[in-house]
């Protein structure tokens, strides 16, 4: 270390690198994942490829990114949050390869490749969203507990926001409203469940491994949920505005399956108006962390600023 | 209470009526699944009518039965068990469900009635599967620990019995194994995978709510095993022998669908003999209970004589 005068200044706050932060995140949670899973080779192959297929193609990592953020945000550490995060990305794919199956959204693309129903057929896709369901609830119980947050407190956790009650309720809701004009309470209501649930899981687990104090766990579900309605809505905005190639996925499914979305039935201007001001809402939910929880903000803005 | 001479001699122990016990655990089972669900008209009510559906579709619940009768054996309740047999029976249904999908057996009937993609559409009914499946972590989370076995225990074993290396596995090899000529070993693979891991399951679990102690896991495990592997082999000959009416399901399918099965490699008879060389092999595992496995003896009796 170098002594005298200048040291003594202290250092100007170097701006957060999400970018770094969350390539180091990706690494770290494809390499957890890749231990926590079957090989490729296991008995029977084709069910371990087919979940590392969809699991690995080129996911952004968001959730897991939340749950490490949150956890930090509480003092907590990547480490002990690790399991929570790959538990919650198994969720994750395990719903996005059952909504691309024909019988729901039938996408053939996603993140630019084809979806896993497209390569491994029908029945090993089914079976691979069963897998990584079941995957995701096997490493839940192999973290360990935390102080004030027992596996019992986790798994219910995990189990109610991707039940019947909350991701499912989302999925079928979204099925059941196709060729309808929804009112915007119900679309709310689907976008909750679709992915304020699980985003909202995301960070109070991030929560939970660092032992948080309930007023700190209200804080991250208030900002789970916020940030999640306004991820949806954002989605629904690129959905109109994007090309396929950007987004990596077909663009305008929504339209074409005559989906309500939040730009049908507010207009454009008004959806982005509604998504910042959920932002906001979310950023004063994080005053409860007194500026430590500076990777959850600049999540937040890149979740709203994004364009793909 | 009456008195003298009379009362002082022991009754001849009385029979074992299997019937009314599998007939008051079906009622306590269905009662407590009635009470974990989400009632039928809970908003999405789709997936709860068809969750309920399935669930409530005539099934012999021979899983909860293996499960109370393994906690009776070991001293436990079936209070105590109750939620794990729920658990377990939602694991069962759920893979019912989906393994009727037109994209796995494509099976029309199921226990008389229609399947569940039948009546509900597929969409639905991968996501009432789905919803089962996490209802069932959802439940073993609600459950309370006992002494040796933690939720961490509990959550583990039913994640691992129903995951990608034993049940998913089990229909994955199954599925791949259609039209193809399968040595006896890989068809014993499957069997071990798609029955015998969940009926281990289940009378483990009996034996973990009533805290058991190693030597009598180990017994039930032996037992379970066994059964398991019995049971899908006579599922194997009733498919050849029975008809359509008899089953409630589709008879002949297996031969329909080319797939290997007992009878096809070994013969009836030999099928038949190895059936019940398995099962003399789960009595002997019931030796460690002293003549305390009265239900699970007579369980194994059923489900070796029975002709649906």
């Amino acid at each position: 270390m170098s002594s005298g005068i200048k040291s003594r200044r202290p250092a100007a706050p170097s701006p957060f690198d999400l970018n770094a932060y969350v390539h180091r995140c990706c690494k770290e949670v494809d390499r957890a994942l890749g231990r926590f899973l079957p090989s490729a080779s296991t008995k029977p192959a084709t069910i371990h490829q087919a979940m590392r297929y969809s699991l690995f193609a080129g996911g952004k990592r968001m959730r897991p990114a939340l749950v490490m953020a949150a956890a930090e945000a509480c003092g907590g550490s990547w480490q002990e949050a690790m399991p929570l995060a790959c538990a919650v990305e198994c969720i994750h794919t395990y719903s996005l390869i059952h909504d691309d199956l024909p019988a729901m959204d039938n996408d053939d693309f996603r993140r630019g490749k084809p979806t896993n129903h497209k390569v491994y057929g029908e029945g090993v896709a089914v079976l691979a969203g069963d897998a990584l369901l079941t995957q995701a609830f096997e490493i839940v119980a192999q973290a360990r507990g935390w102080g004030r947050y027992s596996h019992q407190d986790l798994v219910l956790e995990l189990a109610r926001a991707s039940g019947s009650l909350q991701l499912i309720a989302g999925q079928v809701a979204d099925l059941e409203g196709e060729g309808k004009r929804l009112p915007l309470s119900e679309l709310r209501y689907i976008h909750e469940r679709k992915t304020s649930a699980l985003l909202c899981c995301s960070v109070r687990f991030g929560g939970m491994s660092a032992n948080c104090t309930p007023a700190q766990l209200r804080g991250l579900t208030e900002f789970g949920y916020n940030v999640g309605l306004a991820f949806q809505i954002i989605d629904d905005i690129l959905d109109v505005t994007q090309s396929s190639e950007t987004l990596g996925k077909t663009a305008g499914k929504d339209t074409a399956a005559q989906k309500a979305t939040y730009p049908s039935l507010l207009g454009l201007d008004a959806s982005k108006l509604e998504a910042a001001r959920l932002t906001d809402r979310a950023f004063k939910a994080l005053k409860v962390f007194r500026g430590r929880a500076t990777a959850l903000e600049a999540l937040a803005r890149y979740l709203l600023q994004r364009d793909r």
